[in-house]
């Protein structure tokens, strides 16, 4: 089921309201933990930074830390060589002096591209309503 | 700087494989380590698939946690505590014999609907893809 078709049917039926299809209707049991896996992967902050930072091309690890702020060099290796195994980012090492190595989005990365743009980009037009919002909460 | 902005920069470059604007390049020190809390927050599986569920209008307790498989009752009721503290989801209890509680999407919340819907269904589209290549990746 396509998210048009998802979010096509009708609203506010008592139908819908009994019975709640969402994104995990098609799923059977084998794929629905997997798939929970990669959301976790996909959504990671320091994932979606990564992938957003390198939209324009392929950046170095140097600017990649740079351009990321609060990642350790820890989190940004780490996060790296998950998106590196999820087939989401390549690594190119040229062989100059001094050593190049270059981090980009593989064809599978740049289809998560606008999605990713998205959420960073709804995270940051919304904080103050978020912050806002928890402040009340927390007044009860 | 807008999406489209972002994406519209020419790629390869020198200049863009020096300085990496990417999506933190407007957000002051202050305000980053938040907004990478948003993140987190909004790109849980457990928040999208709250969120991707409430798509068609408000869902019992009961019935959200039927519809998304591997959810604990103890998961899902910090996931929608977290939803509500950070406005994106309201609860309303009606004094019916049995009492309906339900949860329903607030405007904030639905302005996050597609964004989360799409991170969902491209998890879902790509997991097979995703597999393979970890298990390559595995095998050096």
């Amino acid at each position: 089921m396509s998210v048009d078709e998802i979010r096509r049917r009708p609203s506010n039926t008592r139908a819908s309201v009994l019975r709640a299809p969402g994104p995990c209707a098609r799923w059977d049991d084998d794929n629905a933990a997997f798939i929970r896996e990669i959301l976790d992967l996909v959504g990671d902050k320091w994932s979606v930074l990564v992938i957003g930072t390198l939209a324009d091309g392929p950046v170095r690890y140097s600017d990649l830390a740079d351009a990321i702020p609060g990642v350790s060099q820890r989190m940004l290796t780490l996060t790296l060589k998950q998106l590196r195994r999820t087939g989401l980012v390549a690594r190119e090492a040229f062989a100059e002096v001094p050593p190049r190595v270059e981090y980009r989005l593989t064809p599978l990365g740049a289809s998560l591209l606008s999605t990713v743009l998205a959420l960073a980009e709804w995270s940051a037009e919304h904080f103050a309503e978020i912050r806002g919002n928890q402040l009340a909460y927390d007044r009860g």
